[in-house]
C-alpha cells in the first residue's frame, strides 16, 4: 500500500477510499481474493475494508456496462435462442458457496447476455434508456430496503411520496387539496386501483358481499387500448366479455359516438355500465382519444372516466405539448407510470383517484399487527392499507432525485426534445424511398411504419400486404442476429394491416444520428427481401 | 493528478479506477463541482470520467451509509414526527435543475433520516437485514433496468427466473415436471394470483363473463392468516365475507374440524367452496397450520389448497426443520417470498402453480403488439402473458446472485442459526424476571412477549390486561425516540390478548449480544412504568 498524503485527514471518508484504491490493481483484487460472502459484513464485523472493496469492484463493473451501453457503436445485443443460450451460462444454484470473485464473474457473464435497454439505437419498447441519477436513486433504494407501507420504517419517502404526487395532481389540473395517489408496480395494476375504486364507489357492497350480490358491471375501452384493462376485467371478476372494446378511427382514436351507442345498448340489455378507459397515448399508435367528449357521455350517463395515460402523462411536463391531454383533468381516476415517458427505471407508476378517501375505502383490512391505532405519531400517514399489496417497494426516491436532477425546466426540454426528433423522424420516413407511413401524422413519439422492399413495391395491395407481413418479423431477426438496434413490430388486426414496425422515441439518449442509422439498417437488411 | 505506476496499463479498467481516486480528495468534488445531469453521460458524450466519479460518489455515500447500519452502537433511527419531519427536509421539486454535489447532498440528507432496517437491532418486520450480495444484485438489476415480460429483452433473467424457480419447486417437493412459478410483486399479489388461479381451475367461464355467471365462491382462511387473502376475496369480486375465517387454537394453528364444519355448512347454504389458504408460519405467532390435515379436507371436498408460506418458506431450505412443512407439497399452490426469511430485498415473492399452464389460461390476453407468435425465437420463454402485471421487475437476479453466494449449504447454515438464536430469545424471555410468553413453545422465529413494568404485577388479570395494553405502546415510542432498536407489537383481538410484542429474527447480522440489548433496554425504558 502506498503512503498517501497526511493534508486530507480531514476528510475520513475520502481518505480511507483512497487508501483502498492507491493499492496497486493485483492487490486490489487479492485482498478479496479466496473471500466468501461470509467473510463480509454482517458476518465478519472487522471486514469493512474487504466489503468496501468488493461494492466499489461491483460499482466498476456496472459502470463499465454504462460506458459500453452508451457508446454507440457498441452491440444492443448478442442474440442466442433460448436453447443455445442455456448453453452458454451457467445459471446453476450450487450446494456449495461460491467465491466473491466468482459473484464479480458471473456479473460480468451476465452483464455480456443482457439486451442493452437504454443503448441510443434500442428502440424496442415504451420504456428504454436508462437516466443515471435515476439509477443512483435506485442503488440508494436498494441500499435502504424498506417497505413503503408504514410511515413508521419509511417516513422520508412516505413523505417524499406525498410530496411528488401533490406535484403531479397540479400537472394533471385537479383543484388544489383534490385526488389522492399510490404508487403501485406497474401500469397494469394501477388500471386494477382504477377499476376497483370506480366499482366501490358505485357499490361499496362488492367489497364484503362481492359481484354476485350487484348487477352485472360492464366497462368499456378503446379497440386500441392496452390490453390490461380487459386482463383487470377478468381479475376482479367483471368478465372480459363485459369488458367492451370501442372502435376506432384511422389514427387509433376512441370514436365517442360509437362509445355513447355501446352504453345505451348495454344498459337496455340490462347490464350496469359503470367504467370507462379513455387512453392517453396509445401502446402502438400513440392516440389521444377525445377527453373532453368521453368526459361528456361519462357525465350523462353516471359512468366512472378512467384515462390511461401510463405512456401519455410525461406530456404534460411540456407546456407546449401538454394541450394533447386537454380534458384529462375531468377524470375521475388516471394511470400515469413515470417509467415510461420520463424515463424512470422500471417500475415507477402511480394511480390518482379524484375522490380523496376512497382508495383506502376500498381496500383497507385493518390488520391489527401493522395498522394499530395507537401507534405514537399521526398513522394518517401510513399508506399502506390503502394498497392492494401488502408490502409495497419504494418506487419513489428514484423519481424524486430525477427530476431534482432536471428540474421542471429540464423536464420540458427533454420532452419537447423527444417531440422533434420524433417530427424529425417522421419527416425521414416520409422522404425515404421504400417507406410508408402507417399513420400520416403522428401526434407522439410513436411512429408507425412499413418498410416495402423492391420486390414488394408493384404488387397489388392484397399481394403486397401478404407480403409486408412477412417483412417485419424477417428484418427484426436479422437486427437481432446483428446486434445493432431494436424495434418493435405488430400487425393492427382490427384495421386489417400486416406487421409494421412500431419506432418508439422515449429514450433521452438518442440523437438524429441513431434515427438516421435506424432508417440505413432496415433498408440494408430488408431491401433484397 | 498524481502519475502511477505504467506496469498496470494492462488492465485498463482498473488504470482508469485508479488515475481517477488518485486525485486529491478537493480535485475530485472539484471535477464535478458546479456540473448538471446534462453535463454527464449520455447528454455529454465526452464526460466518461465525470460520469464515473459521480457515480463512484454515490457508492461512497451508500458504502458509508452500511458501515453505519452494521455497527450496533449506531442509532436504528432518528425519530421526528411527520410535522417535524417535514421541516427537517427539503422535499421540494425545484423548477431549475440542481447541481451533481447538491443532488449527492439529497441522497446523505436523505439518508441520515432513514430507518436502518439491516441494522442488527432492527426487529420490526419480517423482512429485516441487508445481504450485500443480493444489494449488489439490486444495484446490477437497475443498471440492466430490464422488463421481464419477454425473452426478447431479457434473455438471461428470463432463464435464470426459470432454473430458480426448478429449484424452489424440488424444495417444495412437487414431482419433476410438474408445477409453474412466476415471480410476483409481494406476497399478497401472490394470493391474488393464487385465488385467480384456482377460480379458473373450477369456473374457466368468469374470465369471460364475469362472477355473476358462477354461483357464489367462497374461500376459507385461518383467523390468524394474513389479512391479504381477504382483501385478495374483496379486489376479486369474492366479497370478504364469502373469504371465512376459521378459529385457532391457542398456539395459532388452524382447526381443521372446524374448517371441515364450516365447508359443509356453506355448501349446506348455497355457496360454493373452492378454496382454502392454510399458512406456513403465521405473520404474528409464526404458527404452521397442520396441512395433511387440510389437504384430507380439501381432497374430499374437492377444494383447492394454497399455503401461504410467504414467510415460512425459507425453512425448507434447512433439513432439520423443513419438516414442520410436511405436507405443503400437497398444495395445488404456495406462495414464497424470498424477501423474508431468506433475507433477499424487498420485493421478492413467487407464486407456485402445481398446473403447468394454468397461470397462462387464467391470464393470457394475447396482445398482438407484445406476444407476437412470429417472433423470431421459441415464444413458449416469453412469461408476460402469465402475468397480472404487463411491465414486469426484475426480481430474480438478486435472489440468484445471493443464493449462489450462500450455496445450498450457507442457506442451511444461516436458517438453522437464527432458529437457534430464536430458542436462545425464548429461553432469555422464560428465565428474565417481569417478561412473559404468550405462546410458551414458539415454532419459529416470531417470539411473542409481554414485558410487566413491576407496578402491574400484582393486579389481578383484568386490570393487569388493562394496564399491559398500554405498555407495548409506550416503550416502542421510547424506543423509536432513543432510536436504539425497533420492535413490533400488536394486541390479539381473537384471543383478548393486550397489546404485546412480537420479536422476528431474521436478520442474518444478529448476534446474541443484540438479544440482550434488547431485552435490557424493554427493561431499561419500562421499569418504571
Amino acid at each position: 500500500m502506498r503512503p498517501h498524503s497526511s493534508s486530507h485527514k480531514q476528510n475520513k471518508s475520502l481518505s480511507v477510499y483512497l487508501l483502498n484504491t492507491l493499492m496497486e490493481p493485483d492487490k486490489v483484487l487479492e485482498r478479496i481474493n479466496g473471500l466468501f460472502a461470509t467473510d463480509l459484513l454482517p458476518q465478519n464485523p472487522n471486514s469493512f475494508e474487504e466489503t468496501k472493496l468488493f461494492l466499489q469492484q461491483v460499482a466498476e463493473i456496472l459502470i463499465d456496462y454504462i460506458k459500453e451501453e452508451y457508446d454507440a457503436k457498441s452491440k444492443v445485443l448478442e442474440f442466442h435462442h433460448p436453447s443455445e443460450m442455456a448453453q452458454i451460462v451457467d445459471l446453476s444454484i450450487p450446494d456449495k458457496p461460491m467465491e466473491l470473485t466468482q459473484l464479480l464473474q458471473s456479473c460480468r457473464d451476465v452483464l455480456k447476455l443482457c439486451v442493452r435497454t437504454g443503448h441510443p439505437r434500442f428502440f424496442n419498447q415504451l420504456s428504454c434508456g436508462l437516466d443515471l441519477v435515476c439509477m443512483a436513486g435506485e442503488w440508494l433504494t436498494a441500499t435502504c430496503n424498506t417497505n413503503m407501507f408504514t410511515y413508521e420504517i419509511a417516513p422520508v419517502f412516505t413523505l417524499m411520496e406525498k410530496e411528488v404526487i401533490r406535484r403531479m395532481i397540479e400537472l394533471i389540473g385537479w383543484p388544489e387539496g383534490e385526488g389522492d395517489a399510490i404508487f403501485s408496480p406497474g401500469g397494469a395494476l394501477a388500471n386494477v386501483y382504477a377499476i376497483s375504486a370506480a366499482r366501490h364507489h358505485h357499490f361499496p357492497r362488492v367489497k364484503r358481499f362481492g359481484m354476485s350480490s350487484v348487477p352485472t358491471l360492464c366497462a368499456f375501452v378503446s379497440a386500441d387500448a392496452h390490453y390490461s384493462t380487459k386482463r383487470a376485467a377478468s381479475i376482479l371478476g367483471i368478465g372480459t366479455d363485459n369488458c367492451f372494446s370501442i372502435i376506432t378511427d384511422n389514427a387509433g382514436q376512441m370514436i365517442p359516438e360509437a362509445l355513447e351507442q355501446k352504453i345505451v345498448e348495454c344498459k337496455g340489455e340490462g347490464l350496469y355500465p359503470f367504467f370507462v378507459c379513455a387512453t392517453a397515448g396509445t401502446t402502438v399508435y400513440g392516440a389521444w382519444d377525445p377527453f373532453h367528449k368521453i368526459a361528456d357521455i361519462c357525465n350523462r350517463h353516471k359512468v366512472w372516466m378512467h384515462v390511461d395515460a401510463a405512456w401519455g402523462g410525461g406530456l404534460l411536463l411540456s407546456p407546449e405539448h401538454r394541450h394533447k391531454l386537454a380534458g384529462i383533468e375531468r377524470a375521475q381516476s388516471i394511470t400515469w407510470s413515470p417509467h415510461k415517458l420520463m424515463g424512470a427505471l422500471l417500475q415507477c407508476s402511480a394511480i390518482f383517484i379524484r375522490y380523496e378517501g376512497l382508495l383506502l375505502q376500498a381496500n383497507q383490512q385493518s390488520a391489527h399487527y401493522l395498522f394499530q391505532k395507537d401507534k405514537p405519531y399521526d398513522c394518517s400517514y401510513d399508506t399502506g392499507d390503502k394498497a392492494i399489496q401488502c408490502g409495497r417497494h419504494n418506487d419513489i426516491f428514484k423519481l424524486w432525485l430525477m427530476w431534482r436532477s432536471k428540474g421542471m425546466e429540464g423536464y420540458r426540454r427533454q420532452v419537447n426534445r423527444l417531440m422533434q426528433l420524433a417530427s424529425y423522424f417522421t419527416q425521414r420516413i416520409k422522404n425515404t424511398e421504400g417507406y410508408e407511413m402507417v399513420i400520416a401524422q403522428p401526434e407522439f413519439l410513436n411512429i408507425c411504419f412499413w418498410y416495402v422492399p423492391p420486390s414488394l413495391r408493384h404488387l397489388d395491395p392484397k399481394e403486397k400486404a401478404a407480403g409486408l407481413d412477412k417483412i417485419a418479423p424477417k428484418i427484426k431477426l436479422k437486427m437481432m442476429e446483428r446486434g445493432t438496434t431494436m424495434v418493435g413490430y405488430q400487425p393492427d388486426p382490427h384495421s386489417n394491416r400486416p406487421n409494421f414496425f412500431r419506432m418508439i422515441i422515449s429514450n433521452q439518449a438518442i440523437t438524429e444520428t441513431d434515427l438516421d442509422f435506424l432508417i440505413d439498417e432496415i433498408i440494408q437488411i430488408g431491401k433484397d427481401m
